[in-house]
């Protein structure tokens, strides 16, 4: 028995580990993307839920289109715009999570060896997807907004990517925003080279401050968009959604089929019925009030705890803090240490497909009241000053 | 932009297509293989859903573990035996449908290239799985119990392939049944030559007249079970699993991780509250009684519109009806004029792996009425005897 090449580069599951870890009831983790527990609106949603056995009954339970409920499309299509124009039903297909958006992006589009733009440093589970169909990552420069379109430019010249993927909306890791400008730069750099450009926006309604700016697929074609309801609703659900062409739409459709047929039908139905409620703007705007304070407590935390040993970025959105640490060069060397002391972080050479050393770290603050971020931090730093 | 290659060979989804035509409310399908929708057990699943909003609340809403909802593997891990030992929950790993486990399998064993051996014909959806991960697959000769054993061994002397991929309770198309000196000396040859066996099982419980086989992991080692709940419970819920060593379990976790994370946290909740109501033995009575007479409508109405016309399988148990046309030659000839008539089938071609000519069809009997089948059968007739 043999397994397929690319697991023998992978190696063990740091994640599986760490969620491990995380079980242990006096772990204060901020490993993890999780949302707040606490916030979940768990009897809005067993009415919506209800409501769907009341009102359909068993088609809900029924095998359905692989595309996605029609009406859960309708209404996602009503949300978004693509280059200008209204979004068709036939732009939109639902996905098991947007983690599944990834997935299917790769196996539709990579063949063994093919290049990937990736921001540096990128989200893991990207380079999980794309790595588990053998893609070759080559990793952009860039600087406080994200990738530098003369670097992009530059790579462009010496290889041809079958995509850019990217977040520009308080990056994972590096809670870094895209200005409207960047957005523009970037957009005109990609048609110029007929790129395709992934846009991942799980994070983008979770804005502390500072402006909005539109997403990338509002402003240019040759973009494909991925949304998730896991980071404003539940990631319990997996429920996310692409927005491209109509053509990359049927193709990725074609390959959904061979990969789990469609998703959840009872759950995408009872999102809708959420999502008519209108409940999810007063959500939305109650996870930012919780989570700026958490942003605002972690910030606080690490300047008073680790105040001379650190780097940040501040983020002003989402879910993550990215720190450097100065006296230190590998984040992974305090691991061990750190679960000791209780307390978990993701340290940064995950987030670089090169798997390079580094001092750096991500910390969530979403998922912690401001008593236990306090807590962790100080933790934290009682692990790394030894 | 460029999408992979293996997506070249793969054309137009002929499934979408039929689904889409299945949607006129005039059409007959015996093209799909859905469960009857009038015997969703709706009300009780609606039960388990409140159930678990009311006990579990929010962490049914948050992030899970890949492997599954420990509670729901521990319960399967229960219902199964391997090689005559209890099944551990490190054995087990919950997916997205069972479809989604024929990817994973997929994805976690293959290299471009690689040989997947297959019975004559066989499912659609595990040559779609197969096939976007650049599989050759090589069909083993059948009779009427599937995969013959000397021929099996015959193959084996030329190739080896990564795994077996058979269903041998119902075959999907055929219908068929494997007894248990077949299972016994087929594990017999699988072991001899270390080849690992996928044992798929969707439709095992569905059985309406014949003695129970044990299943292929009941009885060695080398085997990997795919479960599912879209047949006996609900499709549109996507429920299955996966039960292997602990080893591939794990590897096929790492692999999840990229794919989806994890399957819908709330909806596992929701069908263990179902299962552990004792209410699906009940339920499968139920199927057995009326797929049993639907299956014996569809026997009729083909010997009394097509008894000269065809010969055909019936089915013990499952799902489908499989025919051959014995005046016509290419069953693919006839899709159109049937839909003509406002009847679905499946042409046999889609079967196999070659896409050879063939005038076989599949007929699915489950979701239809004795007389909605009597109607259907008898229009088929129309078409194909113009």
């Amino acid at each position: 028995m043999q397994y397929a090449s690319w697991m023998e580069e992978s190696g063990e599951s740091f994640i599986g580990e760490m969620l491990k870890a995380a079980q242990n009831p006096s772990m204060i983790s901020f490993a993890g993307g999780l949302p707040a527990l606490e916030l979940f609106p768990d009897q809005a949603l067993q009415r919506s839920f209800q409501h769907v056995f009341e009102e359909q009954g068993k088609p809900a339970l029924q095998y359905a289109q692989t595309a996605g409920h029609p009406q859960l499309r309708q209404w996602l299509a009503e949300q978004h715009k693509h280059n200008g124009k209204p979004v068709k039903i036939e732009e939109i297909a639902v996905t098991t999570g947007s983690q599944q958006g990834l997935s299917l992006l790769a196996q539709t589009f990579l063949d063994p060896g093919d290049v990937v733009f990736v921001e540096t440093p990128t989200y893991i589970g990207a380079i999980q997807a794309f790595q588990s169909f053998r893609a070759q990552m080559m990793m952009i420069p860039c600087d406080e907004q994200g990738v530098i379109p003369e670097e992009l430019e530059k790579k462009l010249k010496l290889v041809t990517p079958k995509f850019l993927y990217l977040i520009p909306n308080y990056q994972n890791p590096s809670g870094k925003v895209m200005g409207l400008e960047r957005r523009i730069e970037l957009l005109h750099v990609a048609k110029a080279h007929d790129l395709l450009v992934v846009e991942d926006n799980p994070y983008g309604e979770l804005r502390f401050e500072g402006e909005k700016s539109p997403n990338l697929i509002e402003l240019g074609d040759n973009v494909i968009y991925l949304g998730t309801f896991s980071k404003v609703l539940s990631p319990g659900l997996r429920v996310g959604y692409v927005v491209a062409d109509p053509d990359i739409i049927n193709h990725l459709c074609q390959t959904k089929e061979g990969v789990d047929l469609h998703s959840n039908n009872l759950t995408q139905r009872a999102v809708l019925e959420f999502l008519k409620e209108g409940l999810l703007p007063g959500h939305i705007q109650n996870l930012r009030t919780v989570y700026k304070e958490r942003r605002n407590a972690m910030v606080r935390a690490v300047e008073k705890y680790l105040g001379n040993e650190v780097e940040m970025i501040i983020p002003s959105g989402g879910l993550f803090l990215w720190a450097r640490f100065k006296k230190i060069t590998n984040s992974f060397d305090y691991v061990q240490e750190t679960i000791r002391q209780n307390v978990l972080y993701v340290p940064g050479a995950l987030f670089y497909p090169d798997g390079r050393v580094t001092s750096e770290v991500r910390l969530n603050y979403s998922c912690s009241t401001p008593e236990i971020i306090d807590e962790g931090i100080q933790r934290l730093a009682r692990a790394i000053k030894g």
